[in-house]
């Protein structure tokens, strides 16, 4: 069908491909004026690379069980300036990857843009053929014109996913992306695949994830960008009462913000982008979507504010809705990862997953022997796989998120690849409560990537405090503060608890048995690095 | 079936009837000595008759515009004491009733006496057929005795019912009631008829009524007694969001028990006696129900405390609970009126119902003429009828209660017959806001009844002012405080409001017009004391 701008696609290949060049594999070459200095937290352009040491940086591991624990007591040198620019000039957070073959890159740049240019123009079809049958049939839907962009952001983003991350620390990509998220025209509103999936059907019979999911939105930008909108149902300072069970809890637009950060800030980088943005729900959602479904939940409060429905819950609940003032309603918008049809994902329930019922109780919560029987079972008897299940489980912990029933790879990079931390608008509901229980993979299996200690313990320094980079980073969102005070604090506490129970861990069974040697080498041939550990 | 114990029955009938006459026909000859004294508000033993005047009170209604209107200027003498007790001793709430002929009681007493005996068989019968099946089900369900009382403050209260309100002023037989509610031992636990009336079926379709509704219970004492027990669903300091439609609000518990005092406190008495209680959900509904469904929704809330859902709404809702804590939960007991198969009532949509959509208006919001075409209508073209909706709305404003939709009426009074304010959990949303449009029915047709008129001008001055006597009535309640501040003061408020709209109908068509003389004899004949005002 496409196949007459050939030429024109070629030359758009090639300045992808230097766009990508520039930006993906050579950032490592980066010295100077790459970002322009605007409220950037990475501090891009004072970020320093270590002195290279063979391609890995080791930093040391000498009494990493002392100083931590005590941080609360010792005494704090007078730093001055940004503790997130420092920590992210530290060496830990400037390990050098290894150069990235193609098939460690999720999406080669040809097929991504062959992609791009295919949807823009079935959308440009699309919208007259829709515009005709509106006007016929009276309705009134604004209309935007689409660019074609191929130095977009969120196209960059996706081409820099690859096997080790979603994006790499100092790409300068990812503030590009948030930028655009938080200001560039919305084009079209609409359910989000999820909710399509259920074709209308209400299955009000499952009691699992009743609430909130509905209210979720997917988003268009000018240049076709996705991001998947939450809006706001809590405010800050409210708590999840203690009778809700984690399944049933609202969804925390600002659990998904602050989430964001924090992965940034653990250098996990596995959550896509999110940011904060006050979307006016009648310009940005109503005029623009082209669901009559989703248009027939939008309704006038008494207080006369621009409200929408849950699409199923709207018969039985409708106080179950969200409200604008009086258009104006806050939410986080979250970039899309590339669609399933080019970068397939699948998703495997956890080892740890909850019962999700009332009563019931699954084999983690009573074995304390649980993870000898998992650590024998494919995918987790070889490889990082559990050790980014524990990953997982002390980022999950740092959160309050309960409710981490499956998680999600990449189905290219097979069992290596890294575990996508998707949906965490579930944490942060109770900043007074510590879920032990989430870090069982941790306290259960007693092992943990040295590279994720390591950037622990120096969290944990007050030279950096895991709160204070949190609350700088977060304040550079537009819908600051994201976090109340005592939610930051209980990051400090969280934290403590993490290095607590590693610290139990090598106590009982040694250094070398807790802690594995990792870093970047690990993952290529990860059975070398874990073998001991794993078959303990 | 039951025809072996005539003869003690008719000892029975003999000792209530008695107690019938002396409780309910002779209290105005009480004297001294009927009540002990405990926490009463009525202050039986410190009431007086007013001198009679030919069985009618007649206060004086000069400058009564004034006087109310000015109330927050006014110098406020320094009185002392209790100013509910004053209040009840106020002549214009001792006028004389009427002696009242059988066809003005709502029952006979043998009815009601043989309707009570059959009911303690059927359940002796009952509960020893259950009692051996539930033993083979492996079910335990604490077994409580019966006791069949005479002297039931339930049978007294019933009996007392007649054509001009629910109780008599100063009958103890209430104050017995709410003493009993509150602490007499709890038998049997169910859903309501409403409830049952179901069948299971859950209409989620209905976008009217979708909450709360199905929370309520109804709890059997070991008298046979029946309460109604709406569990407390909010903090009293919480407020109904802005954005949150009338019939979808939830319904508070202590707006029900605020309304009860207010109705008595208005002088209606035509809210059935409510009390506050800390229920055992577990030992008073759990363990004595028999009702398989209301077992079933009760779980154990991760805080570990006992909860139970709404039937119909947990499959969608599950966070939609009561919990206690861990068993004790706050909750309203509102006594039942006689079974309808006894004492039939009918519910009758209110002229000024609302349209219960989210768009939809009613011809009264639109039509400032509405009165008038009401008026030509029956039942409201002639009696007391529209008078009484209007009280209905002065209460209803009061109180904030938008959710009007219907007014019961007993039967067997026919068109004469006071009107039941019934189901006032909606009440005391929003203590800031003063809904003008719940006024409509006084603002639009312009007329009051004068005791009811004078009533109010009683509760603006601030010898009385109604805030402070409800919060000393209300103080006697064991959950007290039942308001919080800002609701007992926006009374007050409200209150001033309703007084002004008399003023603007009293200067626009003259006090003839707008005052309807009621007390006692207009309801004997109707015709004539309203006839000129109906026709206007």
């Amino acid at each position: 069908m496409m196949r007459r701008d050939r030429i024109l696609l070629a030359v758009t290949l090639t300045a992808v491909f230097s766009a990508d060049l520039y930006f993906i594999l050579l950032p490592k070459l980066r010295s100077k004026g790459l970002t322009s200095g605007h409220s950037c937290s990475c501090g891009a352009n004072k970020l320093t690379l270590p002195p290279s040491q063979g391609g890995l940086a080791t930093p040391q591991l000498s009494n990493w069980t002392s100083a931590p624990l005590l941080d609360g007591t010792t005494s704090e040198p007078a730093y001055g300036g940004s503790k997130l620019v420092r920590l992210f000039s530290h060496p830990l957070y400037n390990i050098q990857t290894p150069a990235l073959g193609p098939e460690e890159r999720l999406l080669q740049v040809e097929q991504l843009i062959d992609y791009y240019r295919r949807k823009v123009s079935h959308w440009e079809r699309h919208m007259k053929l829709y515009s005709e049958a509106a006007a016929l049939a009276n309705i009134t839907v604004t209309k935007h014109e689409v660019t074609y962009d191929p130095d977009a952001s969120w196209l960059k983003f996706h081409l820099g996913i690859n096997r080790y991350a979603l994006y790499s620390h100092d790409d300068p990509t990812v503030l590009q992306l948030i930028k655009d998220m938080q200001s560039m025209t919305v084009i079209s509103a609409d359910y989000t695949q999820d909710e399509k999936a259920l074709k209308g059907a209400c299955d009000c019979t499952q009691v699992v994830k009743p609430s909130g999911h509905h209210l979720k939105l997917a988003l268009k930008m000018r240049n076709l960008a996705k991001a998947m909108f939450k809006p706001m149902r809590q405010q800050r300072d409210e708590e999840t009462p203690e009778d809700i069970f984690y399944f049933v809890d609202l969804q925390r637009h600002n659990a998904e913000i602050a989430a964001f950060h924090l992965d940034r800030i653990l250098d996990f980088r596995r959550v896509p982008p999110v940011v904060g943005r006050l979307v006016n729900i009648t310009s940005e959602v109503l005029k623009v979507t082209q669901n009559e479904d989703l248009r027939a939940v939008f309704f006038t409060s008494p207080a006369n504010n621009t409200c929408f429905f849950a699409k199923c819950l709207y018969v039985c609940k409708t106080e179950y809705a969200a409200c604008g003032s009086p258009d104006l309603l806050e939410g986080s918008l979250s970039a899309y990862l590339p669609g399933l049809s080019i970068a397939p994902r699948i998703s495997i329930p956890s080892p740890w997953m909850r019962s999700y019922t009332f009563t019931g109780r699954e084999e983690w919560e009573v074995n304390p022997f649980y993870c000898d029987t998992i650590k024998q079972q494919y995918p987790y008897n070889s490889g990082n796989r559990l050790l980014n299940i524990i990953d997982m489980s002390i980022f999950d912990f740092l959160i309050g998120n309960m409710d981490r029933h499956h998680y999600e790879i990449f189905t290219k990079f097979g069992d290596e690849g890294f575990l996508l931390h998707l949906d965490n608008a579930r944490g942060f509901g109770k900043h007074a409560k510590d879920e032990l229980s989430i870090l069982s993979p941790l306290s259960q299996c007693c092992m943990i990537k040295q590279s994720t200690l390591l950037r622990l313990q120096l969290l944990a320094q007050s030279e950096f405090r895991l709160s204070d980079v949190m609350r700088e980073s977060l304040q550079e969102d537009s819908l600051r503060p994201i976090l109340t005070e005592p939610h930051l604090l209980a990051l400090d506490r969280r934290l403590q608890k993490v290095l607590r129970v590693v610290h139990r861990c090598v106590r009982r069974l040694g250094k070398d048995e807790v802690i594995t040697k990792d870093f970047v080498k690990s993952t290529v041939t990860p059975e070398a690095a874990t073998d001991g550990t794993m078959r303990r």
